[in-house]
């Protein structure tokens, strides 16, 4: 539809052309045929428009207008904005800080408290084998390219996404064109290094906007802060990127503390850091968040909830990925009904996602503005099982809030093999169970010819492996067929040969089998679901008045005491009176007696929300 | 009288060896004499103990013990220990979390609501120019010396103390030496590099202790974590030692935030970061600790606080810096009459001394383990006008705190200068003040030779500095005494002469005038003053039962719900209701359904605090 509009948006301007050159500029042919064209361009506007962002017609405020409240009534400012600021650090004023801690009470209420988890606290610092553990030290990363010239840092994906939104702006591009440009765009933070480079600089000969030099290739720069810890340089550290490694390491200890009871939950609110490249995006990108997040460990084979049913009626708004790559279309399912289909890929994670719709509803997010957007098997990490990410849509579109993972034992095994450490539950059985396992005849000369001292722990390290049944068939099988085989203990790598041992299986009667718990993680980005809650609850009046609409159970300021007249001696004992009232009874209040009328000062209030 | 003692010992001691020599070891007269030598070595040690340490009567746990259950219950564990850990990082584990996290709440209602402050967060990460201005960049530093062969780094303060201590176990030193070792000691960290340089390498002859190493001479190092802010690697940034300069820096908007309305209060609860050199002393020196900062804005000559009469009767144990030179003894005295006698510097100085001193009872801190040590004069910064540490009695001697200080106007000012911002508030007065004020005539065309384009910002600035009489006259004195002066604005340097200006006193009347604010300051270090709860709550019953004897506001879980048999159906159900029920009023509990005996169940909780 729209091609075919371009098309006659081309025909009728080279007739206007043709009519101007025959000097019939003036005519009513003329008049008539700029009219239609007008005419025809608002309509491919808009057309555009749809196709571009298909939630348009939910409502958001202007983020201009929004911001500039915000600074005014310093729930937000720019931090150190005397010295010029730092991009992407912000500060919370008053209204915001209270807000902030009404919210996270609540959260702390919803989640530790109604689900009874642990709640624990780990430091900002974080030395770097756990972060080289985890990954972050390899992987957690942006790329990146310079001006040759004067340095300037860019984002590749942000270059690409730039430039294709510029292409865009032509609205006499052809639909094919159009689709192919958009569909880059869509994946303009997945491109490969090579990939992106090769786009960027060979098809679109792009330059670095601020000076039109040329920019360098593209290279990953890690998005961690580094310091060293101590005074000798010795020891690299980072500020942490999230909260939830302070929550793996700490994981026996915490079933310890749990009198080794599963399932349990951890939940930890606290700072994360990131270094990016170029923020922007305001509150939405910034180099230091708060963060809520929680870590459910449970039997990888038991992922029912008891309390699942209390949720299963629960409707929710479902953007599975079969619906990404196909319709495009948001579903409503009740999550009991997700469960069962295998769209959500078990209980655990199901009464998560309905636990976090409800919190976010409780907080003040629209329910029309929120959704839950299933990860793509090309987005998700290879050891993840399902991830759904909620998203919240606002006036910078669809923004990822909370990510609700399934991470499957990922980050206990690395921790487990990286330390030696057992990081393990126990599984007991009321009646003991019939278990198949591998037992070893070793042929102890070889093995103690090969490995000298170290045989004596690695007997028992292949003990312990072999109780793993599929384990061992492979390992039999794979020194069948080889003569050879690698095994990986925590003590190093050992190449066995078919000369040094052979494997049995062999089954006994257990009561009790360790196994490495599976981990639920819902993470909340919290700074972002506060910029989303300012959004949500803005609203101008008739008369121009703004107003910051707040669920009374986070809003800032509960009431407000403004006496109707200034100075008044009797009146303003009633006010001390209310006032000493309200504090004792914990309601956060604020008095008003300046001179402005009453209605000058109910507006402030609205400002700051009520 | 311990000098006499020592002389005894020493004569029966030479007595004794004279008759051991004579062969009459086994006599009568030895024995006794051996006895007498016991009993007068032990009245030695009873003296030296009591003079080393005059507060060891006030009792406090092992602190091997406590520590034991704190880590054993996981109210605080190292942390990442599974990695073997790194020294000064802990973490919280659920019931200091909680704990914490009451203790916060607490805080908030004692201060933040009762006193209507506003509240703020600031981030933690901090560009270097905000800590060149506050002085940290150049003196938030430590002296360290360097094992020249293994490169070990010691803090130079606490090996001056060690060595010390060693010497002071020699029971025979005599007084005068002692004397003057233990003033060495008290003032270990008040010497300058070259001091104590020369005190550990040329009278002590320090070598390393580990290796017996020479040291390297002393040198100070930084404690500030640095960071790079942005990937240029141009922005140098540190974590924040402190969260007081992040509410200074807001000043001007935190003015307008409150409607210009002075006095007022600002408070921050959040991270600060210090890159010890060897941190030992458990949970009282660590890398990383959640601070509580309040600032209290003041006009500089009206220091009276309103509500000072309700604390005025308070009785305090008060330390000032007369008494810790005299007699060492500390004073019970009212702040009514410590303010009156000059004692404490001002009222709202006393009345935050008194405020911090009930919110500190109120979290369960003895009284008797309290006081508030006044700083002497040489420990003060310069610009402070009166300081003083709420320090609190542990095992490990008497701990600093909460610091209250009177920083006079230093930090508006420095980062005034630094920023060219107006860090002023407003004074306005009901009936116009007659003020005087300097008034200069100025030579613009020699003004204009010297100074070019800059002459037209000067004259402002030269006429604004006016305003202020007194430096009207010293500028007006140095040019007729000497005929040039120099002026600093924020723009540079400039050196005026006489030639160029002169300077009448003239005088107005005024109805408001600018003044820049002074701070008083309370500092609450929260992880130590919940260390000192831990101690101050810890007690262990005649059966050698740990209990943790929390105050019922902070307490990390209020009650238990132990039923009486395990695995009954029915007394499950009523477990379930009574469960529902304190969570729905948000009381914290704890349910112990294991089958362990009820006293087992009972002294479980009894560690974690009721």
């Amino acid at each position: 539809m729209a091609d075919s509009l371009r098309a006659e948006i081309a025909k009728l301007g080279g007739a206007v052309k043709t009519l101007k050159k025959e000097g019939k500029a003036g005519s009513d042919e003329c008049k008539d045929s700029i009219l239609k064209l007008g005419e025809l361009r608002a309509a491919l506007q808009e057309l555009l428009k749809e196709e571009g962002d298909s939630d348009s017609h939910l409502d958001v405020p202007d983020k201009d207008i929004l911001n500039n409240l915000l600074t005014r009534r310093m729930f937000v400012v720019p931090s150190f904005a005397i010295y010029n600021g730092v991009a992407g650090l912000y500060d919370f004023g008053p209204p915001a800080c209270a807000l902030k801690a009404n919210f996270l009470n609540r959260w702390r209420q919803h989640f530790v408290l109604e689900e009874n988890m642990l709640e624990i606290e780990s430091t900002n610092l974080t030395p770097y084998a756990v972060l080289k553990t985890s990954g972050h030290v390899d992987k957690f990363s942006d790329l990146m390219m310079k001006d040759t010239g004067d340095g300037t840092c860019y984002r590749a994906d942000k270059l690409l996404e730039e430039v294709i939104d510029n292409l865009l702006k032509d609205e006499m591009l052809p639909e094919k064109t159009r689709e192919e440009y958009r569909h880059i765009r869509a994946q303009a933070d997945a491109y490969t290094c090579e990939e992106i480079g090769d786009l960027l600089k060979n098809r679109f000969k792009v330059k670095a906007p601020a000076t039109g030099n040329e920019l360098s290739d593209p290279f990953p720069f890690n998005l961690m802060f580094g310091t060293q810890i101590g005074p000798s340089g010795n020891l690299q550290g980072y500020l942490r990127p999230e909260t939830a490694q302070g929550i793996f390491v700490n994981f026996p200890k915490l079933l310890t503390y749990n009198g080794g009871q599963m399932p349990f939950a951890c939940a930890q609110i606290g700072t994360g850091f990131r270094n990016e490249i170029a923020p922007r995006g305001g509150l939405l990108r910034v180099r230091e968040f708060c963060m809520a997040e929680i870590e459910h460990f449970v039997h990888p084979e038991k992922k029912e909830h008891p309390r699942f049913p209390a949720v299963a009626d629960d409707v929710l708004p479902l953007f599975p990925k079969s619906n990404q790559i196909g319709d495009g279309k948001v579903q409503q399912l009740s999550v009991g009904e997700a469960v069962k289909a295998g769209t959500i890929n078990n209980e655990t994670l199901g009464y998560f996602i309905a636990r976090v719709a409800r919190f976010l509803e409780s907080v003040g997010i629209l329910k029309t503005h929120l959704r839950f957007r299933q990860h793509l098997d090309t987005e998700m990490a290879h050891y993840a099982s399902d991830c759904w990410d909620a998203e919240i849509y606002t006036s910078y579109g669809w923004v990822e809030c909370v990510g609700i993972a399934d991470r499957a034992c990922f980050d206990l095994e690395q921790h487990a093999k990286a330390t030696n450490t057992l990081m393990t539950a126990n599984e007991n059985f009321k009646t003991p169970v019939k278990m198949d396992f591998g037992v070893a005849s070793f042929n102890k000369k070889a093995m103690g010819m090969a490995f000298k001292k170290a045989a004596k722990q690695l007997y028992k390290d292949i003990d312990e492996a072999l109780q793993n049944v599929e384990f061992a068939r492979d390992l039999e099988a794979k020194l069948e067929a080889d003569g050879k085989a690698a095994f990986k203990s925590c003590n190093g790598e050992f190449e066995l040969t078919r000369a040094m041992l052979s494997i049995k299986i062999s089954s006994k009667n257990v009561s009790t089998r360790k196994y490495t718990p599976s981990v639920v993680e819902p993470s909340f980005g919290v700074g972002r679901i506060l910029y989303a809650i300012f959004e949500h609850s803005y609203y101008a009046r008739g008369d121009k008045r703004q107003v910051m609409r707040f669920k009374p159970a986070i809003a800032p300021v509960k009431c407000a005491v403004c006496p109707l007249t200034n100075g008044d001696a009797k009146l303003n004992a009633v006010v001390d009176d209310i006032a000493r009232a309200l504090r004792r009874r914990n309601v956060s209040f604020k008095v008003d007696s300046t001179g402005a009328s009453i209605g000058k000062r109910y507006s402030r209030m609205d400002e700051i929300g009520r």
